[in-house]
């Protein structure tokens, strides 16, 4: 089938607004590892996907999908050994004080679970997030998207706080000052929410501010904000659906950067490398006061397949040692990046942490003005000699990349030697 | 393992509320067509689980998965055939006014798209429900479960209206009278939103009414209420999450037992055989119109291996002809069932619709004493002599039997059989 008939198929059957990359969208028919092949045979490396974040169709994770699905798949009203097991090791990676699992399909339902217990757990309502975040697409959690979500328009529970933006914002503070204005920023919040009358639930934040452009903050950052906030009554949750399962390299969960513990932790995409499995860890007296009023099911969530699935990617991050590959191979990238910014002037700044890079770039670096055509230019270069990348941030000029994490040197060093390609065209 | 042990795990790791079925837990292990085995190798006749609809590990689902997840599994933005595939047959089940879909992973994603939907499109808030009614478990959803949700009390965009209940409730009118009184109920919601200076959004529900006891209404019964919801601007929303995909025999969707069509139609649960897949069908303008302004996007819906599962379903579906076999099983299970009642004065109405079945018991049928105790030990006796069943409705004294689809005379013989000794040792 043409590309042009599937389209015009997908628009008659999906509407024209389902969301598509590239300027020529892509028909993809097959993955394996880090490589996706298009309908012509063509081959790209997938610099852009997290969701298989052991490579596409690792076959350790097909081969315990497929003998579990032959087996059994049911819900957890019934008593199964792979949901406990699962959320044993799940936990074993987390802070002791993280020590129960809930169980849900996509990073909406985790973080509609954290809303709805840091609510029913601090009986306030307010929550606190960063300016120009995603949490999901439900009516509760698109309001949390104060950027760009129309529900947030309207959200009265909502206070949304500027983007701790070494590079532009926040007055161009760094270090530690920047982490002291971002906790003003919280403390406003809170008293605004006082005025207001409503009391404060916590804050949902993603550590890394990875929706907001992989912000380059400093270690510890969170401290004092959490500080704000739990001395107002309410209590942190990290979102970890993009940040987590060692994308951030060193630890398994970027929140393990800050010297502050959460009180809930919400996972999805990676934690099935594409099978719909989320979840949420949190303290046992939480989950416990939650489930003993609300009463919470989830009739796909930790079925026994789920959890195969999940413990088969575990299993992988502890066979091919995949925290320490990911810590070097991010350092190695970073390194290769950061010798592409001394040779081009509209690389205003690298940011990585782990296998997950921002370029910020700019058509002038004194006074930063985005550069939000050439990067879109940019992207679609790429995707046309063979490299999947994309772009994010309030201006759209961040070039983002996260591969899946067993991306090699040699990946490394295709991607490199195609953007100095890429920026040399521009 | 035993089921101590593991009950022990199961607390210590997911919390105490974590909800399981039946006095003594079971601990499954495997299942194959209508068929579960515990732990110790003991088998049990399904006539529960709707999840896996075409039965447990049909093997033509199992291939199609398998198949698919060993060649790609990746979200929507990009091009495949799979979904505009799926989206294909799936809208061809539907009246042609209802041609486009989209894709989420659970029934309460589906529904949180058709309340955004209805809200961005008609431009109002209120919600009307029916009281204990069960929709999902998002913040927005829970707000229309108000019979148990803690949400729904502090909702002020819903209003729940009494359940059409012949048996018990609206003063025991019946056909023609009850449809009237449940419209004229609809219209005092509506009145009650115009004068709370709320606009109506719409209506949603299950048109068999399942979690509120599978309701014995007549056939167009839906005609009159819809139309005073949709003469006040609002949308009528089925929620098929339960009732769809052959469920109630002779249609594949239970609204078409209705002489009404709705605006915008909910699906889950049996639609991937127990591999987590929801979606809405709903009309291509109001697709389009929500698609211009919320942008949403689901990692994990419509992905390459969710339709591929959900179109081998529909193969099954077709292959086994389902929709007769279940119109003919269910006659044949139901005409069983009002022999018991015929014997046994514990059953006060027997309620059928295709395979799905409520048997609403009573301590006295004239003054229709719930017999919430006797339902409780019926239900755990079965369990113990290997029928899995289970019960519902707001004195919970509904029994509640929905087995996968592929239910035989001989399964219906055997479950007939089991009761028959239940009611006769109660």
């Amino acid at each position: 089938m043409s590309i042009e008939e599937l389209l015009a198929r997908r628009y008659r059957l999906l509407g024209k607004h389902s969301p598509l990359f590239y300027d020529q969208p892509l028909h993809l028919v097959r993955g394996k590892g880090v490589w996706l092949y298009d309908a012509e045979g063509k081959r790209y490396l997938d610099v852009y996907n997290n969701v298989p974040v052991v490579g596409h169709c690792h076959p350790h994770v097909i081969e315990a999908l497929t003998r579990q699905v032959s087996t059994l798949n049911i819900h957890t009203r019934y008593l199964h050994e792979n949901i406990v097991n699962y959320a044993e090791r799940l936990t074993a990676t987390f802070d002791d004080s993280l020590s129960m699992a809930m169980f849900a399909c996509t990073g909406s339902e985790a973080n509609e679970i954290a809303l709805r217990m840091a609510r029913h757990c601090s009986g306030g309502m307010g929550i606190i997030v960063t300016d120009f975040a995603y949490h999901g697409n439900t009516t509760a959690v698109a309001e949390l998207g104060t950027g760009f979500m129309p529900e947030a328009a309207n959200a009265r529970n909502v206070r949304a706080i500027p983007i701790p933006d070494s590079y532009r914002g926040l007055n161009g503070l760094q270090g530690e000052a920047l982490a002291l204005a971002y906790a003003d920023a919280v403390q406003q919040a809170i008293d605004s929410f006082a005025a207001a009358g409503i009391k404060l639930a916590g804050m949902l934040v993603c550590p890394e501010f990875a929706n907001e452009g992989l912000l380059n903050v400093p270690e510890g950052f969170m401290k004092e904000a959490v500080a704000r906030v739990r001395k107002a009554g309410g209590l942190y949750i990290a979102d970890e659906v993009q940040g987590g399962f060692g994308r951030t390299g060193t630890h398994m969960w970027s929140h393990q950067w800050d010297d502050v513990i959460p009180d809930i932790v919400t996972m999805g995409k990676p934690m099935g490398s594409g099978h719909p499995i989320s979840g949420v860890v949190a303290r046992a007296d939480l989950i416990n006061e939650f489930g003993s009023s609300a009463m919470y099911f989830n009739t796909f969530g930790g079925n026994p397949v789920s959890c195969a699935v999940g413990m088969a990617v575990l299993d992988v991050f502890e066979r091919e040692n995949l925290l320490q590959h990911v810590t070097e191979m991010g350092s190695y990238v970073a390194q290769g990046l950061n010798k592409l910014q001394d040779k081009y002037e509209l690389i205003g700044e690298v940011r990585h942490k782990g296998l997950f890079f921002g370029l910020e770039m700019v058509t002038d670096r004194d006074i930063k003005e985005p550069a939000t055509t050439e990067a879109k230019r940019l992207v679609n270069w790429m995707r046309d000699n063979g490299i999947l990348i994309s772009k994010i941030g309030r201006y759209d000029n961040i070039l983002k990349m996260r591969p899946p994490l067993i991306f090699s040197r040699d990946h490394a060093d295709l991607l490199l030697s195609k953007l100095d390609d890429a920026f040399a065209e521009l």
